[in-house]
């Protein structure tokens, strides 16, 4: 049997210890698909004294990550440690400088800094794996960068914030408001410390960049993901859509249009019976659209321990049977810069209003409406609270700009109470 | 870049013609992704003056696969001909000898001579790939063998037979009996020339043979797979059911026990609620339990041209990326010889049978299930018909063998009309 490959671990957190416990638990079962033993040699965490539920006697131990990748003893740099920059980045580059793979969970450092960690990498004959950064234990990384790679994607969509997708589906079944739900989800645990991460969707855009890189061959460009998260979703708007047959996800949508590459991470509404509308909790679902395969959907843990370590070890065991690939599936200097759609492809929307009840208040926003380019598809009004009217609209395709000129005219009806919303209702 | 891949194509039907197609349109993306071109050089099939929807006039013709297998100008041997023996297995193994890597549709061909193939490819230092032959376009092969290789596997499900899920969700839908929906797919064209292969389960039964062995590290055993066709599934055990929250699907299961391998295509009633509940018509999908990863689902199209040869183009373009692994995950040669299990997992079970109008006739049969060592989770009795009550159970946990028991008591209670339908109910 060839050669041990050897890993050196750079963080012993939830993600850090799961790696642990495979490589100890399953050395047979890894030796024999890979054709070599996996073994850890070191690892490197801030604090060595913590107690850890896994047996670290036998490895060595860097209290510096960038040390650990650098160990001439180590042939694999495995990043668990998270943040952006910093001693995670410091760590990856030396790690490739010192002519290690590295295999990483950290989403956010590729999503700022992928292109030049790739070409790094490549120009070192080293390989980036990230199939832990999106979607956790789904193998969506090597779904599309392998097994879809004879199509033309045409769109990739995802729920991919675990947590996002609790609080919404919590708050549907619970019938709780947002503030309340966030506040469980906070004692739970399942909030970064930094929440915006989760709630402004900025975690889950991170994940839908690297997507649109592999699906669409172009440089990663987080920054020219439209980010809105799902602090303004209301309970009443979770029921009324619910009522028209709909549920209401952080979804993320990235496609290449003939006005350049959208990306988008925004509450969309999705039908209910669809699978991207039936998914609870904090599953994850990924959607890969291409032109040979039609729609593949993939779901699963997006989360955890187990999951996220399974993610780990299956990069692992592709460098150590010798599979190697680069980090978005061409070359880094082969993907091209995308030109960023400006205006998001026209879909139907979903909008609430709370108006008036006079006489032809109606009238004056279906007339509004139709002014703006928008017609009508299906339309409801509920009985009076006091004297207001909420009216839900679902309307026939629209681009957001339609929508935004609609929205300016009902302001000035003189019917309308308080802001009216309006929600995309992605077609899956 | 590197010398182009040379494909030999063995096979011009729907999938043949399929891979000609994205070979063709998707030149230059392919090519960026793989690294270098992948081409056609020569073709074969049975009739060379059939008209067909492709240009094929830039390719050799062989009238013989095997002399296409064997050409110099040969990389990569394509075999999308179909039949487990004959010209199929004849063209594979030449190729082998021939030393070319080998892309596969064909379930039938490596469910009952894989074993042989894998270790006559592996000797020869060569590849066979099967990605398009279960589940068409979801590259399902790929997740288990590689995405999920730091698992143990627990187990694997699937609808895989897209003519079969049809058949039943059309019955459902339609509330059409068995033979009137058999008859309008076989009047579409789903259905085998041989639709028992369909119909049968042997079709689907192959597919989780070839899952079994990658997930569980196993010799292929399609003969010990447990096999039960649809054709006794009527239309009334559908709707029941339904009414008790179920979805009847061919579902199947294979999981590595005590007692062995089990492997099982057979109809399984599934919660209506759940992934496999809900999957309509000819998609497929499949249930993949690691140890770590927990459950991860994957749905997409089964069959078709393009999601098929999207499936065998992610095969070659692995090969022209290099990308090499034993035909089931570990060398052929090191894959144990399973036990089968021959008592199934215990599971609940669905009952239903018409009882005479007689005081006593269900306490009969709770007494004779009681007998058999089995209890009743829940019960339903319908209104009369005539002098005969329906009856249905749903049981807890039994094996196969007590339910095989309670059957054989319940016809001598007098009380039964006909004979009772059991199946199992899967929890998934």
């Amino acid at each position: 049997m060839a050669a041990p490959l050897r890993l050196g671990l750079a963080g012993l957190g939830t993600v850090g210890i799961g790696v642990v416990k495979i490589v100890q638990n399953h050395a047979g079962l890894i030796a024999a698909r890979a054709g070599r033993p996996v073994v850890i040699t070191a690892v490197s965490a801030r604090d060595k004294s913590k107690a850890r539920d896994a047996d670290l006697s036998a490895y060595g131990w860097e209290a510096d990550p960038v040390a650990l990748a650098q160990r001439a003893d180590v042939d694999v740099f495995i990043e668990v440690m998270g943040g952006h920059d910093g001693p995670a980045k410091a760590a990856t580059e030396a790690a490739i400088a010192a002519g290690k793979d590295v295999v990483t969970a950290n989403k956010a450092l590729l999503a700022h800094h992928g292109q030049a960690l790739a070409e790094a990498a490549e120009a070192a004959g080293r390989v980036i794996r990230f199939e832990a950064a999106v979607a956790g234990g789904i193998p969506v990384i090597k779904a599309l960068t392998e097994g879809l790679a004879g199509n033309g994607m045409r769109r990739v969509m995802g729920v991919m914030n675990g947590t996002c997708n609790y609080i919404l589906t919590r708050m549907q079944s619970a019938g709780l408001p947002y503030a309340e739900v966030f506040e469980e989800a906070r004692q739970l645990g399942y909030l970064e410390a930094d929440p915006n991460l989760d709630v402004g969707g900025i975690d889950a855009g991170h994940k839908l960049s690297l997507l649109a890189a592999i699906a669409f061959g172009t440089r990663v460009s987080f920054d020219a993901v439209e980010l809105e998260g799902i602090g303004a979703i209301s309970i009443d708007d979770i029921r009324h859509a619910a009522d028209m047959g709909f549920r209401i996800k952080l979804l993320g949508v990235a496609q290449m249009t003939g006005r350049g590459l959208e990306q988008r991470m925004t509450p969309c509404l999705v039908p209910a019976d669809s699978p991207l509308g039936q998914l609870q909790g904090g599953t994850n679902m990924v959607v890969l659209e291409g032109d040979s395969v039609g729609q593949i959907v993939l779901r699963g843990a997006g989360a955890g321990m187990g999951p996220t370590a399974s993610a780990v070890m299956g990069d692992v065991i592709d460098l150590a049977r010798g599979i190697r690939l680069p980090t978005f599936g061409q070359p880094a200097t082969t993907l091209a810069s995308p030109v960023a759609a400006r205006v998001a492809t026209a879909a139907p929307w979903y909008l609430r209003m709370t108006l008036l009840d006079k006489p032809g208040a109606l009238a004056k926003i279906a007339t509004a409406l139709g002014d703006a380019g928008i017609s009508i598809d299906r339309m409801r009004q509920y009985g009076h609270e006091g004297a207001h009217a909420p009216v839900l609209i679902v309307t026939h395709k629209a681009t957001g700009a339609d929508v935004d000129d609609a929205i300016a005219r009902f302001a000035s009806t003189g019917v309308l109470v308080g802001d009216p919303v309006a929600i995309r209702i992605e077609e899956v």
